[in-house]
């Protein structure tokens, strides 16, 4: 095996792929890279027990392919020497049947391989089922959902984003049975029936590849794993076994009090009242909306002292005094989620769940149940 | 007590201030910061074991004094608090002897105080046993040597930086007896005979509050301590107590051969031959000089491979060969503390220790063991 290229194409790809690289070794072939040489192209693949990336790279101004075959080279090293490199070009060949040579400029490095025969076989898998999505909307959907995610391994399903398609709608919901987030978007062209639940970690590995624009993202949805196309790579991971929850029913349609709010106005006052209630545990704070339409946001710690904010509303419903207390933490993921300069919180009742919305955020929905204070 | 202050002139004291902050509390009262409000100015103080700062604010454009006192306030919080709040001004007064109020815009905080009786009484001494010093010239002083001192509690008096001065001379020495930083300053007036070994965690402390500019620090060399006064800063630190080992002799004088190099190039070409070294062990690297005066550094790791880097010397005083090992980690330390872009070594033999010197840094000596390899 024998190529050159250049460094820059290099180092990118290797750090998209690196997302999915072992750093742990239950199985130490996978703390490697795959590098497949082939007659006009190379892929470098990297994979852990959830996801597997597999970059292309084919454009012959940037690679030089001398002599075919396959590698497993030591991941973690590889990625340092060639950050370090500061050459436009970097050589590799394979000698002595299990050692690769890296030539760039004065640098000469020699590394061990892996075992090859060890590497396990990854399938990128296409399938019929399938939609197309550009990059921006996927990372909107991911962004605003997966903050809402269990994070306790003690009912698996709800450590990943349900993602139910019919026909012209994606509805995308995270929920930890404390708050939930809730996304959807509508295509104008119709799409196959879909319901599947993606951990919530892979699709924190997934936003880091994709860029802020409309390049499409074809998603394939299997049995077991869903892959993900974007540009030059492909994404792949599995799916969470079981049934999502119907969770249609929780969110409220009636309200009692609906307070809009400057959302950064409401965020730093949220945050400073927030101060004394150590974030580990239940980081409780109360919302308390007067006569005169003011609203007092406040905590008190025993040991600590007391915080009392005053917030003057964009807009209220209704002026029935109304009091409710929820996690600070809960309540500053969920409104940092909005675009919208101005969020509606929408009250239906001092320990009834709570929605809230913004007006340049039309297809989301974040939900959070109070808690019950003395 | 009872004051308004400047927010943001209250922030920056606080952070300088902040650096002395106790987090543990093998004395609780630490955990505060002791605020002393006079009737034309406030003083900020915060203390551990190893330091005292002390801020003083006496601006009248910045601070409104209505009545004075003295409280211990949590520091973490109160400084939490100043950081999160956006106002101007924030008022500050005690209520029911052991609570303080803190008022800012819309925001009202209440903090439980520490109790004032339980705060240690810390005095900033000034001494006859003084020199002055421009800021920047104290922290190049700093910035080159406190890395070369040892982290191990076996040698206490190697944990600090040894500070000499004789008359128009001020001399720095720090050593962890593996490699040794030494940097001095002339005056062109006399000062008293001074010998003082500085713990290099306070100077690194120190550093942080001191501006790139010839501002004047005011030394004051005590028994047991040794204090800072820069503008309106008092920094003082306890000093090691013993007698520092006597280094004159280590530093040779005759060399066999001296090369030159480019600092960046070295630099990363001895970063890139130490990358399978691993960090936390003694991160041997081998240099060697050829024939052709061409450099050759090496490592080799029998688990993950070998690297070869070839440098080409700017100069180079002699051409006989030579190879010798050092720690690439020591290495790239003290050849980091140059200012200049070219460094000479200047080699004495195979085992012997050799030092690095650099044109712009006429004062700057930098010395390393090597080791053995065989």
């Amino acid at each position: 095996m024998k190529f050159s290229i250049n460094r820059d194409v290099l180092f990118t790809n290797l750090n998209n792929i690196n997302k999915a690289l072992s750093t742990k070794a239950p199985m130490p072939v996978l703390t490697g890279i795959k590098i497949d040489v082939k007659k006009n192209y190379i892929t470098l693949t990297a994979s852990n027990s959830e996801i597997s990336i597999q970059a292309k790279i084919d454009d012959p101004r940037n690679l030089f392919i001398e002599e075919v075959g396959t590698i497993v080279i030591p991941g973690k090293y590889f990625i340092e020497i060639v950050r370090k490199v500061e050459a436009k070009t970097i050589d590799i060949h394979t000698f002595e049947n299990n050692m690769v040579k890296i030539l760039a400029d004065r640098s000469n490095f020699t590394l061990n391989l892996l075992e090859k025969e060890n590497y396990p076989l990854i399938s990128f898998d296409e399938s019929n089922l399938k939609i197309s999505l550009d990059a921006l909307n996927l990372k909107q959907i991911i962004r605003k959902t997966t903050f809402a995610t269990s994070l306790s391994e003690s009912r698996m399903i709800l450590m990943g984003v349900s993602f139910s398609i019919d026909k012209h709608k994606l509805e995308a919901i995270a929920t930890d049975s404390f708050r939930l987030a809730k996304k959807y978007i509508v295509f104008d062209h119709e799409n196959p029936s879909i319901n599947v639940v993606i951990p919530s970690k892979s699709l924190d590995e997934l936003i880091k590849i994709l860029d802020d624009n409309d390049e499409i993202v074809d998603i394939h949805f299997g049995k077991s794993k869903v892959l993900f196309k974007y540009k030059n790579l492909l994404f792949q991971t599995r799916l969470i076994d079981g049934v999502y929850p119907n969770t249609n029913s929780l969110i409220p349609q009636d309200f009692l009090v609906s307070i809009k709010f400057n959302k950064n106005e409401l965020i730093s006052s949220i945050e400073r009242a927030a101060l004394f209630t150590s974030l580990e545990v239940a980081n409780i704070i109360k919302l308390n909306l007067k006569n005169d339409k003011i609203v007092e946001i406040s905590s008190v710690s025993n040991e600590i002292g007391a915080v009392l904010e005053e917030i003057y509303p964009l807009e209220c419903s209704n002026n029935i005094p109304f009091q409710i207390a929820f996690s600070a933490k809960y309540f500053l993921d969920a409104v940092k989620a909005f675009d919208s300069n101005e969020v509606t919180i929408h009250f239906t009742g001092e320990i009834k769940p709570f929605i809230i919305t913004g007006e340049f955020d039309a297809n989301l929905v974040q939900l959070i149940l109070p808690v019950r204070v003395s």
